[in-house]
């Protein structure tokens, strides 16, 4: 069976993650992506490595976010080069991007010249905070993003300050986000109609994507007078719901409680001091999360998950990458892969989060070195 | 210009959040998403209120979540009402749905079943954990999918428990990728070639998305000897990066700042003492972090951001709801949009963070009453 998207082609301009992160989604539903990359040291994130851990010359990071795709070195200053790639964009399906406002309009590869080219392009776009305003200019990073987005108010508790979140959540929302657009056009581009075989600019935004993900807050914030969501001083984990809903440390580790009635919850784990209507869940969260972290401190979590589920409470464990990937839980989902890209050097990673017609898509094609691909390219599209 | 997906049916049996977050990003790009939804009551979402807000008589979340969407109402047990939605099958491109596994094999609608009456349908479906393995019957919930994905130890410091994230991250990257899949899948149904015209089914879970959320943690994990990511005690804002990688406290406020080199910022700000070589911004991370943060309390964030902005350093401010809604930046971006079900009452909420052509997807349709466009849809499509 063919994958999805077999037989389309993706050029990427696009370097770090959220653009690569795109690509890399794209790529494991079949497309061909092709990353264009610059002779000197090529996609920036090859030499952008976390932890000191490397594979060869390139970043695991690199290796991690760019496998199942094809590298064709190009350098864009030069007329030579850059009329091989006007080339290949006239035959390709996709095109994707993130160089700062102004970058491509210079070089002749912005929206309105590669229409020229080739009218059927997908062209995808990824800003940090749009090509307009006061911070189109501003570093499209993943913290600056969080850091505006007011997204860093929502976890921790009431007496931290901001928290950002522990991983680059603006650039992989604003990728899933690309590759949503970029589907969509390919959707539009191929249904009989006027719009048949026609091309899109479509944008995405580090602030954009940040924004919708807190689109419940958004909305909360702007038809409740403006209230700023508060943070519950213990055990928030989520600022516009009640008691129970948080993380509790138990005798020997935590616990998660998610929504559910306060009667059936303190009649499960004999606690008569929250057992009141769930009407007061939000206005006296402070006193019962209070005092059912006080009441869990006294056993284990096996106990109360024990009890919990007795009466159909919504309660897990909380699992460390050890004990997750120990789970038989974790091997059932058959999600780790394995990539090499020289003998004797095998990448272990995950793979694409989908199942299509029952069958994990699993490519273990590893990330090219720079420019690997540039000949064989050049000889079958060129 | 018609929108992507205008002509496309979806026939939404999803409830809560992921499922139907899929639906609003595929009707805000032009499907008619339909809400097949029971007579009793409807989606649970229409009673499952944040802060006690409502409009009318659904929850402001329901409205935030299924504005742009049409609402059918059927009995699925109920012969007659089974019969019209399998006429409906027939007749749409997409089906999602979010029932615990067996359900659809119960009611008859499961993918092999409609496959008989729709061979080119997609059929989208959404679990917590997969229909298999040990968790398959846990309730699919966000919290206890991020407790249970390793992803609570990534933010907050050293010295804190497990740290959920304030919002509902699993639910949501989880109908994105389902978006993503049912989008590709409609990619090939419109191409030429031996599978033009065939439908898919395309599965996401919470848990599939959580791994890949954390896609660099896990490869690094895997890759570095198992050992489990480390959050610095101060400042933490990703686990896999070194100093000055944080958020840190000013004089009168915070400030953001993101990787880039210790000479460069220690000269910026005039601080000796964090101007070390970056090959030790991961090993003496903790030390770092603590002798910068013992000089940003001396002075406010504009004279930080100041000093540090004329090092081209990737800095930001740490902004809250209120502060950013009022940034000319945020007006900039033209992501509000005002929908109203009845007069006099305007729900604010957010719009699909795409622009397709220059153009923000901003649809006004509002979220609909149960059941409103039955009678509608009969006589359009049955």
């Amino acid at each position: 069976m063919p994958l999805p998207l077999a037989g389309l082609t993706v050029l990427e301009f696009s370097q770090y993650l959220a653009g690569p992160y795109a690509g890399l989604r794209l790529a494991d539903l079949g497309a061909q992506v092709i990353k264009i990359e610059r002779p000197q040291g090529g996609d920036a994130c090859r030499k952008l490595a976390t932890k000191d851990l490397w594979v060869g010359d390139d970043s695991l990071l690199f290796h991690t976010i760019n496998r199942n795709k094809k590298s064709f070195c190009a350098d864009l200053k030069q007329p030579a080069d850059l009329e091989h790639v006007k080339q290949l964009i006239a035959k390709a399906d996709v095109l994707t991007h993130n160089f700062r406002p102004g970058v491509m309009e210079k070089i002749g590869l912005d929206y309105a010249s590669v229409q020229q080219l080739n009218p059927a392009l997908i062209y995808g776009q990824v800003s940090g905070y749009t090509d307009t305003g006061p911070w189109a200019k501003k570093p499209g990073q993943d913290l600056l993003a969080q850091s505006l987005s007011g997204v860093t108010w929502l976890t921790g508790s009431a007496n931290d300050g901001p928290v950002p979140m522990g991983l680059a959540i603006a650039d992989m929302l604003c990728g899933t986000h690309l590759a949503q657009g970029i589907l969509a056009a390919l959707v539009r581009r191929k249904r009989p109609g006027p719009k048949q075989g026609c091309g899109a600019l479509v944008e995405a935004s580090l602030l954009e994507s940040m924004v919708d993900f807190q689109f419940e807050g958004f909305t909360t914030f702007l038809n409740n007078g403006r209230q700023a969501p508060e943070r519950s001083t213990l055990a928030n984990a989520h600022p516009l719901l009640g008691a129970p809903y948080g993380v509790y440390k138990t005798q020997d580790d935590h616990v998660a409680i998610a929504m559910g009635s306060l009667h059936t919850l303190a009649t499960a784990i004999d606690c008569p001091a929250i057992d009141v209507s769930d009407d007061h869940a939000f206005t006296q969260r402070e006193s019962l999360k209070q005092q059912l972290q006080h009441h869990l401190l006294k056993n284990t979590t096996a106990h109360w998950l024990a009890r919990m589920r007795a009466h159909n409470i919504w309660c897990s464990e909380v699992l460390g990458y050890t004990q997750l990937l120990n789970h038989p839980a974790f091997k059932a989902l058959d999600i780790t892969l394995t990539t090499q890209r020289s003998p004797g050097q095998p990448i272990h990673t995950t793979r694409c989060p989908l199942r299509i017609n029952g069958s994990n898509l699993k490519s273990i094609r590893p990330a090219p070195l720079l420019g690997q691909d540039t000949d064989a390219i050049r000889e079958a599209m060129l």
